[in-house]
């Protein structure tokens, strides 16, 4: 096994190929629209999502020249969430993966545009093309990505978020909120990974607890480095949860209790994977990575 | 065969609860967010683009009971395209069949969510259950949604409509971007019910070439109205476009050559028809319905 981080930076690589691949030059029209959609998409990002798919693709043995469609479905998702999530009517942000937001590079017809034409071509990708054993699956994972995405999942998180601030959720709430907002598409680049392959129940159950697990860290150590981190390092603003009196788990928990948590979602992941032997060494060294990045 | 206006009755009765069975309930959580979406979507619209689904699916002998739900997830689309569509950073509306729109009536990051989470829905419902003779058909049927809803499709004609705001478009631009914008949607209505059934290549060129000329009518006779009709009976408001000083057939055709021109489109559409024989006579009458429609 290469080490992780020469795999991680050949999955990104691969990652900003398919996706430029897949999103339509800017040379046709309308020309600025694709521009705009390249611009949201390309060029940055961890590419957390897609680094799980594939690491769940290697759990039921999957070629990668599949899992890689599956998650570049799964990242247009999150670039578009991203880009409705930074409008002046949601967060209001300026500032993301270092650059000028959409809206304001753009500007807000075209970030709205840029938003619902991502989505859309998520979709397209999702059914275009031979990902699964037999067309059958493949419809269910057009349905797992639509489910993961809509009102029961991330869109619906992030309604609940913007009804909590200023509001004194407890823990349980909180879980709640991040379970739509950024537990669900989670779970989806993971599931979606691995049903390129072909995944027993037993396997997709262990693979969902895994999920949850990482959904949750990822949420925690997110709002501890938004309470810690400089915006410079951070390439987004940092501190606005707090300036905007929106509940974290730093501010329900203290950041130490925060990191605590973070260390026990990570053992709880580890665990949920136990059975599934060395296919699933990738995902564990994505769990210790979710937990330990600084970024 | 029953009259006309029984048969439209009759589908957008079903589409009513078709659409209100797939919504999720307002008392489930996000509620505020689902309340909103039920109030984009239901009680109200001719639902222009299921009859055009039901009609096409009768070409190919197709149980309507698969025919709704496709139907319904090219109204979903659409649904989310006008709650966009009418937000202040867009075409800036306060009013929508009738009542106030999603973002007056809510807030717009609500009906920023609304559109995202009507647009998952959407495809969702294509995924759910079997609509197609076998689930490699139906996964074309995604990706054809997903191509007409897109950069290419409606969200890249409206993205060449605010580009051409105060610009002098020729009949060839105003068409082009008429084509991606209502056209794309339109098209697919036709072809999603027709593909519920098994569609020849022949017949699914025919109702290609009806759906263009259907849809292009749809265009001058909405341009027709809006230049004419007060906005009390229109139920959105009127002479937008002339106050926003954005090209239409009006613009630049003046009403009466607008108004041959949609009789010619329709002529054209009935004329694509013709080899399809009695299988095609609601879309016959649908044809007549658009081009004659007073609202």
């Amino acid at each position: 096994m290469t080490d992780f981080s020469a795999w991680t930076q050949a999955c990104q690589t691969r990652m900003e190929s398919v996706l430029a691949e897949w999103l339509p030059p800017s040379s046709i029209a309308p020309q600025r629209l694709h521009e705009a959609m390249r611009y949201a998409v390309l060029g940055g990002g961890k590419r957390v999502r897609p680094l799980l798919a594939f690491a769940a693709g290697e759990v039921t043995g999957t070629d990668p020249d599949r899992v890689q469609h599956a998650a570049a479905a799964v990242e247009l998702i999150h670039a578009y969430s991203l880009v409705h999530d930074d409008m002046p009517a949601m967060d209001d942000d300026a500032l993301r993966r270092g650059k000028p937001t959409v809206h304001v590079e753009f500007d807000e017809a075209t970030a709205l545009l840029v938003g619902d034409a991502l989505q859309s071509l998520a979709f397209d990708i999702l059914a275009s093309q031979p990902l699964a054993d037999n067309a059958a699956a493949q419809l269910k994972m057009v349905q797992l990505l639509a489910q993961a995405s809509g009102s029961r999942g991330m869109a619906g998180g992030q309604a609940i978020d913007l009804a909590s601030v200023g509001k004194p959720l407890d823990l349980t709430e909180l879980e709640f909120m991040h379970i739509h907002k950024t537990g669900a598409l989670i779970r989806a680049s993971v599931l979606l990974g691995a049903q390129c392959g072909t995944l027993s129940d037993t396997t997709a159950a262990a693979l969902d607890h895994y999920a949850k697990c990482i959904g949750l860290a990822f949420q925690v150590v997110d709002d501890v480095l938004d309470a810690e981190t400089p915006t410079a390092t951070l390439g987004k603003t940092a501190g606005k949860d707090a300036a905007n009196n929106k509940p974290t788990y730093v501010s329900l928990l203290g950041a130490a209790r925060a990191r605590e948590l973070a260390q026990e979602l990570r053992t709880d992941a580890h665990a949920a994977l136990a059975e599934l032997g060395p296919s699933a060494a990738r995902l564990r060294q994505l769990a210790d990575f979710v937990i330990e990045r600084t970024f």
